[in-house]
């Protein structure tokens, strides 16, 4: 009898956004089902009203009732009171079904039942609505988990992007940058990376200011933090190169000069790499006792009313794929 | 007699950096050689020395005295006190010649002897050294020829980034953005694109802030300054979305849905550019009298030195090529 494959959660987000269509459509693709056995984990009323003509939906109340019947999705059921959620824009019903179903899928993962989780967007907005003291998924997670410190790895193809802050007014990434918290956030996520290559990763550090500074032209950050920064790192063995000016750094890392980018905040990061890979942008939690990812775009509220069936599942699909490669040690 | 080809002038840059070398190699490109009687602006008794491994050239008083001969470069000598310029490093010396010949450049092109000028680059800190009040060539050549507007657009391929800020600290940015500058900026730009195209050019406006505020939980810039700013472009006439998460509009420029990304600063604009088109980002400057691009790179101090012909002048070429479509109306 072949091994029996592992389990993979897929939450199902803010259920007014694209979550569950997203979730469900990565559930029924071939080329995760040939590595894992995908349970969705939220509402499966909503669901089936809601999807009922893209597939049938089987509720477990748990995991080990898992059908493998082709065509069925698995739903691990955690119910919410969605009766008067309106599609398509951010409400505290959406943003509490959401936090219901992480942790649900937390506690699967905490118990080893499941091999990763994948989370579907929510919007800040909804989870604020909904009383949430944690501005998004990847802290609501380190407080479940109890982690001391997470950090937000973006991927895409062979690119890597660690976001060494996240999700900030561009004004105030300034001050809130410390030599400190960047050498914390390389070190913690090099060491992650490092599980998972024979050799050490290639890192670049970005400088802040347009061409890093000039020399203090254009900034003294470069000086006064980033610099010193690199220096740290590089004398705690990080093999790590910059800082160099961001354009400069994205460009020697599309072309195979570096294995990830450290970047100082989040458009640093993400333009290039939604630039590249509209369509395959991938969240990873690093810090976290379990693997977790999620696609690398928001709840698209835009097409959540309407148009969902033309909205494009690949990143979750990709979130699923790197998620069981974390999981095997990949 | 077919006609003659027109002039086109290429200024040497910083001699301390790459540009000499750029700029002579682009000089004697076929492609540019086919459209072009180009013409380098510089200190010739420099350039002989530096590159005379490289190509013949002829030193000229005045541009009627070009010589077809193939293999020479052809230099209109502006004679710089260079004798003890040492290559790989920022001076006052090589700030004061790269200010020579771009005044040299840009009195041919106000005669229409030339039909553009390209630059090739100068650090800021040079510049600085030399005395000049300008930070960059963008702005002394706005000062050189009285225009009362100048703007920074980059160009790579079919992209085009508009630079609203340019030369800033990041944590400068937000207070310096204005919902008139941004109007008037994309004006300018919008009305110089016109000129070449048969439609309006499609625009897309950035957010300064991830997810371009989230709604104004990250940051407020969105709401005050960038919306009004989008709100008044549209009632003017002009075709422009957003603003939009950055990410986003970059990625959708690059699929085909924008002929042009309104960027708020510096690196949001270069960073997909670069990512995308390493080695022919091309900077234009748009609301000057003529034409003038340059190679969207710096002087490359690293590289002057000892290994400049390991160094790639495809950026050169290509803003040679882009000043010709200018020029001639494409």
């Amino acid at each position: 009898m072949p091994r029996a494959l592992p389990f993979l959660a897929l939450t199902l987000g803010d259920p007014a956004g694209l979550g569950p269509w997203v979730a469900a459509a990565a559930a029924r693709h071939p080329g995760v089902r040939r590595r894992a056995r995908p349970v969705l984990v939220g509402d499966a009323v909503f669901l089936r009203q809601r999807l009922f003509r893209t597939a049938l939906f089987h509720p477990l109340k748990k995991i080990e009732d898992y059908s493998a019947t082709p065509g069925v999705v698995n739903v691990l059921n955690v119910p919410a009171p969605l009766g008067s959620l309106v599609l398509g824009r951010p409400q505290a019903a959406g943003g509490a079904a959401a936090v219901s179903a992480l942790r649900a899928a937390a506690s699967l993962a905490a118990r080893r039942q499941v091999a990763a989780v994948v989370t579907a967007p929510v919007s800040k907005e909804s989870l604020k609505m909904a009383g949430s003291p944690h501005p998004g998924h990847t802290e609501l997670l380190a407080a479940l988990t109890g982690a001391r410190r997470v950090e937000m790895l973006m991927a895409a193809g062979p690119l890597r992007g660690l976001l060494l802050t996240r999700h900030l007014p561009l004004k105030d990434v300034s001050r809130r940058l410390s030599a400190k918290e960047i050498v914390a956030g390389v070190r913690l996520t090099d060491a992650f990376l490092r599980k998972k290559t024979a050799k050490p990763p290639r890192w670049v550090l970005c400088g802040l200011n347009p061409h890093a500074g000039d020399n203090g032209l254009l900034g003294h950050e470069e000086k006064r933090v980033v610099r010193p920064a690199a220096e740290a790192l590089r004398r705690a063995g990080v093999r790590l190169e910059g800082p160099l000016p961001a354009d400069n750094a994205w460009a020697r890392h599309a072309a195979g000069d570096f294995d990830a980018v450290a970047c100082l905040y989040h458009d640093q990061g993400m333009i290039p790499l939604k630039t590249l890979y509209p369509k395959a942008v991938v969240n990873v939690t690093v810090g976290l006792p379990w693997v977790r990812t999620s696609p690398g775009h928001g709840t698209a509220y835009d097409l959540a009313k309407d148009n969902y069936l033309r909205a494009d599942p690949s990143a979750t699909v990709a979130a699923c794929l790197l998620a069981l490669d974390l999981a095997e040690g990949k």
